[in-house]
């Protein structure tokens, strides 16, 4: 059995954003700008956000946030968007999830320009990686998986996966760029969710497992085949008393039971968790090539 | 076995279109509009854009083609687009595919206004079929299958359908629209494609088979269990000496011999082919309705 690193192929993914970053900057004299928006006070999200952009900082982008709060409205966010896309130092725009529930995201993600949309969500971006037109952005944590597939060589081709959950931010596009044409892609995809009957066996038969549904350890060592590869990419957490925090942290797989039966298995943590923000910045990178019209 | 007939679904999606065109008139005073692009002389093409137009004007909307020679261009293309995007009588526009091959269709497409879209074919209708934002439209043949499955009062919900097939026309849009929330739809679904393996097996464990390959006569009766329900979308000329035109159509199934193990099979032709077109119309409909604020 072999573990997929999450932290390995987000900096060999990252070593790469920081030199593109470098050559636009040098050859082109543009330093590439992500900013992010976030509404209210959740504290996952202000991490999440944190984090996002410290890192485009550390890539050498130019990196900023915008917070608004709680209690703000769609105007002042569709405002603040219009700016944004106005603004030709700011090739990406991300609109942290979830908004206060006065917001109407999908309308608020509609009005980002989609040459900035850089976490893929605009329906003309997400219409274009349905059709497979590859210019522009793909969906970062599913791209990210890609990108695990892809560094460890995982021949894809053919394979039978199994695609647990049908979300608009995991499911579908993990469907879509597993089935379509290309390397480390070709596979023959099943999307299974709530409804499916015979789930079960429908995994067992899998040669590949992307479990995204967000329940605690769910995919069982019966359900997966010997040899099969198995990525968690859920974050759940559950009580642990032997903790100080009082819970810990597991993926949509058993782990422990399950590991010993696949040929490769992401942990959770550290699997596919720091792969979204590699992925998320490698799509700023391509914001401002696609905008500056420049090819790296 | 039952024969699930494209004549019968058709006629009765036809039915509404002509009431709801009837409605619009009176009560709105708009009169729904499709015209039709066709570049060159494709002796098919012009058989088709002549039903749409026809059937159109027959259900009482206006209706018009533009025919452009086989040497158009890409600008005189965009330029008659633009017209019909502006103009208000024209709800609804369809580009004939494919054009002669000096013409970029992906641009063509994208050039069209999304709410006149009537073909489901743009980026942003795309990702908002994918999404599963359902104001807008929804691709004409796979939807088509949808209203069959609807109208024969097909369980779908948790069964196992594959579909063989990864175009961008018929077997990615029916992966998304089969898999997605809702009545008739709710499946488990597997896409199969050239790079497939076990694709006999991944067929034989299937309730339900959509077929869209185009490959005459691909799906065998080892193919199929007992008691499935077989959509063929195939429409494929194969040599017949017996007939005075020297060919016949036949689907992507070999029909006489899987017929008799289904619980609901379509024939070619008469099956799905005359679905597209009606649901063509009901997109027009839709077109008018989005662009007038009218709710039916």
């Amino acid at each position: 059995m072999q573990l997929i690193e999450g932290k390995v192929v987000s900096a060999s993914v990252l070593d790469q954003v920081k030199k593109d970053v470098e050559i636009i900057k040098e050859k082109h004299g543009i330093t590439p700008g992500l900013e992010v928006v976030i509404a209210g006070d959740d504290p996952a999200s202000q991490v999440y956000v944190r984090n996002k952009v410290l890192k485009a900082t550390e890539m050498g982008m130019h990196s900023a946030k915008h917070e608004l709060s709680n209690e703000t409205t769609q105007e002042e966010i569709l405002g603040l968007v219009d700016k944004l896309n106005n603004d030709p130092k700011v090739h990406g725009i991300l609109v942290q999830s979830p908004p206060p529930p006065q917001i109407d995201e999908r309308s608020v993600i509609d009005s980002i320009n989609p040459q900035k949309d850089v976490d893929c969500f605009h329906p003309y971006n997400v219409g274009k990686l349905l059709i497979g037109d590859e210019d522009g952005f793909l969906p970062c944590t599913p791209n990210g998986v890609m990108a695990m597939l892809e560094h460890y060589d995982i021949e894809t081709s053919g394979k039978h996966a199994v695609v647990l959950g049908r979300s608009n931010i995991v499911g579908k596009p993990m469907m879509v760029l597993m089935s379509r044409k290309g390397k480390y892609a070709n596979s023959t995809v099943t999307m299974c969710h709530s409804r499916t009957q015979n789930l079960e066996e429908m995994c067992a038969s899998a040669d590949i497992i992307v479990a995204a549904i967000g329940v605690p350890q769910f995919v069982k060592e019966n359900m997966v085949k010997e040899g099969a590869v198995v990525i968690d990419v859920g974050i759940n957490r559950i009580e642990d008393a032997s903790k100080k925090s009082g819970f810990r942290l597991v993926g949509d797989v058993d782990f422990d039971n399950v590991a010993e039966k696949c040929s490769y298995i992401t942990p959770v943590p550290g699997g596919v968790g720091p792969m979204t923000i590699a992925m998320l910045l490698k799509n700023a990178v391509t914001a401002c090539c696609l905008q500056h019209g420049i090819t790296l």
